[in-house]
C-alpha cells in the first residue's frame, strides 16, 4: 500500500464547468418519489427510459469499475416470465416499463484494464499513483480466488497488520465481494428512480422476486447478481400503499 | 406466501399533490456531481448536512424497514481519529464534513413493530395484507437463526418448492442479508451525494477504510456494517482527477 495512492494530492490541471442547480427542484423531485405499486395505461417515452439509464451509469461506483448492468426488459414474452418471477405483484403486473439492475462480481477484471485503456487515450496526464492502482492494486485488491480461497489468508494478514496500523478489510470473500458489487449498483438505481421522478413519472423498486428465474430470463451466470428490478409508469389512483411513513430522524442520524 | 399480499392491488384511497419538477435540472445535479478528492476550505453550512441527511432518509428501502443509520462525525478528535481510519486520503482530511453510513443487519426486528404501531397510529386504513406482511411475513423471512442456521433449511425448502413455481430466494444467508442492508443504505448514501450536488457542494463517496477502526471509533457491535464514508466540500482546483471516464452504454445497457 504505496503512501502515494491514498496520503497525497496528485498534480492535476483539470477543471469542469459547473451548470446551474436548484435544491428546491431536488426536494420537490425526493418528495414525488413514492413506491407506486399501480400504474395507468399511459406510456413512458424511449427517450425518458434512455435518459435515465445514461443517470444510472453517471453514478458514483467503487473505484469506476462499473460493476453493473441494466436489462431493460421490452420483449413481450420475456416480460411476462419475468412478470410471472415478480410473483404477479401489481407494481410489475401493471407496470409500462421494467428494467432489471444486475451486479457483476466479475467484470472488474476486465474493467481494470479498460481504465489503463480509457488513460492511454486521453490526452490529459494521469497520475502515476492513479495508473498504479488500476495496474497493481486492484488485481490483488479484488481477487479472492477459485471458490474465495484467497479469503483466510486476507483475514489472517490483515488481523495481524491491523494491529499495528489501519488496513483496508475489505474485499477478504465473495461475500464482500456482492456486498460491493450491489452496493455500487444501488447507487445507480438511485439515478434511475429519481430520474423517474424528475420527469414526473413513478417508479418502484422491487426484491421480491425469484432470483434464480429471473437469471434464466437473463441468460445469466453466476458471477452476475439481481440487484433489484425498478418498474415505471405513471400512478393510478390506488397507486400509493398510503401515507409516506418514516421514523423520527433521531433513531437514524447520530452526531458525534 | 398469501396470494393477497403479492398479487392484488388493496383498495386504496390516497393521493399526494404532485410538485414541480425539472429533469434538465436534474440533468445539470448529475454531471456536475464528480467524485472530488481536495476540497477548499470553505465551510459547508449545517442546514445543507441537515437537509441531505433528511433526503437520505426519503430515500426508497427494502420494506421501508429503514435499515440505515447515518453518524455525521463534527467532533475534532473523532473526525481526526477517523481519518487516519481512512488512511489520510486527500478526499477525507481536506473534506469540510464527513457522514459515515452504516447498513443495520438487525434493525428490522424492531422496524416491523414500528410499522405496525405507524399504521395504529394513522387514520387512513392500512391493507390487511400489508399488516400481515409486517406480522407474519417479515419476523420469519429475515430471520437467519443464530449464526445463520436456518439458512441451510432455507436453501432446501426453497430449492424444492422454486421446481414447481417462483418462489424468493433470498435473504437465505447472512451473507444476503448483509447484501440487503447495504443495498438499501446505499439507496440513501446516492441521495446524499446528489443532494450536496444540488446545493452546489461537492461529495466523494470513499470504501478505502479500515472498517474495524471506523467501527471502533462509532461504537458500534456486529450487526452494524459501514457501507461508505461520504465526504463534502467545495472542490478545490486539483479536486477531480480528470475528465469523467465511463465505458460505452452498450456494455452495461441491454434491450430485451
Amino acid at each position: 500500500m504505496s503512501d502515494n495512492i491514498f496520503s497525497k494530492i496528485p498534480e492535476i490541471n483539470h477543471s469542469e464547468v459547473m451548470k446551474d442547480v436548484d435544491d428546491q427542484m431536488f426536494d420537490n423531485i425526493v418528495h414525488n418519489r413514492r413506491s407506486v405499486r399501480a400504474y395507468t395505461d399511459e406510456k413512458v417515452p424511449s427517450f425518458v427510459v434512455e435518459k435515465v439509464l445514461d443517470w444510472a451509469l453517471l453514478a458514483p461506483n467503487s473505484s469506476n469499475l462499473q460493476c453493473w448492468e441494466f436489462y431493460w426488459v421490452k420483449h413481450p414474452v420475456k416480460k411476462a416470465r419475468l412478470i410471472e418471477a415478480l410473483f404477479h405483484q401489481p407494481a410489475a403486473k401493471t407496470a409500462q416499463e421494467l428494467i432489471v439492475a444486475v451486479a457483476k462480481l466479475d467484470n472488474w477484471k476486465n474493467h481494470s484494464k479498460q481504465m489503463l485503456e480509457n488513460f492511454d487515450a486521453q490526452t490529459e496526464k494521469v497520475p502515476t499513483s492513479v495508473r498504479d492502482y488500476y495496474q497493481k492494486l486492484v488485481p490483488v485488491v479484488y481477487n479472492q480466488g477459485p471458490f474465495g480461497i484467497f479469503g483466510p489468508f486476507k483475514r489472517i494478514f490483515m488481523a495481524i497488520a491491523g494491529l499495528f496500523r489501519p488496513i483496508p478489510r475489505e474485499p477478504k470473500s465473495i461475500a464482500d465481494m456482492r456486498v460491493w458489487a450491489h452496493k455500487s449498483t444501488a447507487l445507480a438505481c438511485q439515478n434511475i428512480m429519481m430520474g423517474f421522478s424528475a420527469y414526473g413519472y413513478d417508479s418502484c423498486p422491487m426484491e421480491g422476486y425469484d432470483s434464480s428465474r429471473v437469471k434464466q430470463i437473463l441468460e445469466l451466470g453466476s458471477e452476475s447478481e439481481i440487484c433489484m428490478v425498478i418498474s415505471a409508469g405513471k400512478r393510478a389512483k390506488n397507486g400509493v400503499y398510503g401515507p409516506r411513513i418514516r421514523f423520527p430522524k433521531n433513531q437514524f442520524v447520530k452526531i458525534l
